[in-house]
């Protein structure tokens, strides 16, 4: 782990309610390169005995916003719930249970070590350097395992703000977001265009890794923009979705790409969802050749526009796919035609929802003080 | 010519105080795919005996806004002198004078078929049905040809508003824009991020040629944004220039540059002026190839952000140096230590001078009415 600084002045997640999303131009630094990790020189003590967290999924990659660009969506996530447990050897953590969706259970291992949450969880308590407390966590998830919807992420980002939350809230966003990093990079890569808007909310870009930079892309607080996610009963083949990404990319689709990531920036900011379904739809480099791989993908996205969408494209790297619109109504219709193609096309059920833009990003649902 | 259509309400370039850049977010589509010209059915009549027009230079590429974004600077141009001439043949133009520095008089053809003005005049001319009269073009160059800093493109704009306004100013930004773009595709390609710029003033993206899609990047008017122009005695081998772009981009390099245009996008629309200057020196795949073609640019750019600019990079392709800050007194600073740099290690005498950003583009600077 780093030492972090930031460019903005100290700023904490210190409750649920605090709304990041109205402190922009926010740019935060961390310095990844500096070795030693940045601990608190005294231990804080619990300011509450248990606490629940929540941490939102998250859409990556956004067409031309490939490996940089992610937003939050609200109402589809992961819980974390974490309580001060005796029986846990002090300084370390314990995961209870783990619940929720499809066959996450089975799946996800209660080993700290091995688990995003765990991992995040152990970043943040080496960072706030707990050594005399035990803690037990309990992971709800609320999102399906690979499908392309920041699954880990939400996990680490409910885990992150969980701990810190219970401490007090002291770490800043940033430090957050390196141990989100941190769990990233162990179970699908070091990739932060996931967790950070599952932990800032809205939309953030990733300016660079080394050291980290995060900018936030504030979309206007008084438009409306919703999310038709359309989930198929299919796993995408993570290995072949990403030995389908071209090693080398021409000049003329480089600087194709990089106006549409351009422009899709200047649409957030200005809040023109025209413009930015129009952007989520022009990938001419990742896009093309990961759709292919997901049956009916191509049919999805033609039906998505057809039906009145302002744009589609793949959600991380699939198998969702993502969709964008005004109105919650015309975001149900547009999911029932992108459904309807994955069925006709793809031979695949698939489920829809229609999700508004999360602004608050990962924050705790409730507390119990000591 | 091809017929345009705009997506915001008709935009005319009607008098020389029209702020445009008051009026966003702007996006002007054009559709390049149909082959018929736009020509107006019935011909204006001149509404002016003479006018006199400006036009700015601009800093094309700015760093990872390779070939798709360019800004407009003040006090820094070309202006046009129109005037109808009963002896010029109706429906023709002639151009009488190119005056200004360097040896542009001798360079530039008088033939308006081969003069970057000329052929932009004759393209408004169609576009306006003129043909019972006949203009005489005066062109005062104040760029030096080869410059980077958009002369042939300052000529074409300004020439484009001239001959719209000596008829009423019927056309829209996007057709002056196509017309200099004809202009521009006939003697340095067909790119408009010179040219764009140069019409609507401020920060342009261009978002796509087919059809043509311009967004206006609105710094906000409250922010000081000053570039310091530092420009050597070398003439860049635009051949070379050009050849030593590379071919292909290795992925990572992609996201990299990806990631640092969309940054610099939001810096322009936050006047985030430190957000700007970073991502303007960010540049890793045009930059690296195009600086050590011209003697000293390396060192000249260490020696501005030595010296407090916020950033650095080439100027469209060169040779002129473009440095970034917020205040004109240390603009000076910054372009003395560059100077100092291309004659240390370049051997180059160089030229600087601090510029505002220029907001309104191709203007009227005088007009006589019949």
């Amino acid at each position: 782990m780093a030492l972090c600084y930031q460019a903005t002045p100290p700023f904490k997640l210190n409750s649920a309610s605090t709304n990041w999303s109205s402190r922009t131009p926010l740019s935060l630094r961390c310095n990844l390169s500096v070795p030693s990790p940045k601990t608190l020189a005294v231990e804080p003590q619990p300011v509450f005995t248990s606490v629940r967290s929540f941490a939102p999924a998250t859409v990556a990659n956004l067409g031309p916003g490939f490996d940089f660009l992610g937003c939050a969506v609200d109402g589809l996530g992961d819980y974390v719930s974490l309580r001060v447990d005796p029986h846990v050897h002090p300084g370390e953590i314990s995961i209870s249970d783990i619940t929720g969706v499809g066959n996450s259970s089975k799946k996800l291992s209660k080993n700290p070590l091995w688990n995003c949450a765990g991992i995040a969880a152990i970043s943040v308590m080496k960072m706030l350097s707990i050594r005399s407390v035990g803690l037990s966590l309990s992971l709800e998830k609320g999102l399906p395992l690979g499908s392309g919807l920041g699954s880990s992420a939400a996990s680490a980002a409910a885990a992150a703000v969980a701990v810190n939350e219970i401490f007090g809230g002291l770490l800043s966003v940033s430090d957050l977001v390196l141990a989100g990093l941190e769990s990233e990079s162990k179970v699908s890569g070091y990739h932060a265009d996931n967790v950070a808007p599952a932990i800032m909310g809205g939309f953030v870009l990733i300016r660079s890794y080394d050291p980290l930079e995060l900018m936030r892309l504030k979309f206007p607080s008084e438009k409306d923009l919703f999310f038709v996610l359309v989930n198929p009963e299919f796993e995408a083949p993570t290995k072949k979705m990403r030995a389908a990404l071209p090693q080398e990319i021409t000049m003329s689709h480089h600087v194709w790409n990089c106006s549409q990531a351009g422009a899709l920036v200047a649409s957030v900011l200005q809040g023109d969802l025209e413009g930015l379904g129009k952007a989520l739809s022009s990938d001419k480099i990742v896009e093309p050749r990961r759709a292919p791989l997901i049956p009916g993908m191509e049919a999805v996205k033609k039906a998505a526009i057809g039906a009145g969408a302002f744009g589609c494209t793949i959600s991380g790297a699939g198998p969702t796919a993502v969709a964008i619109t005004d109105n919650e109504d015309k975001g149900r219709e547009i999911g029932d035609r992108m459904v309807e193609a994955f069925m006709d096309v793809g031979k695949l059920k698939a489920v829809a929802s229609v999700r508004k833009l999360d602004r608050l990003g990962a924050r705790l649902v409730s507390s119990i003080p000591r």
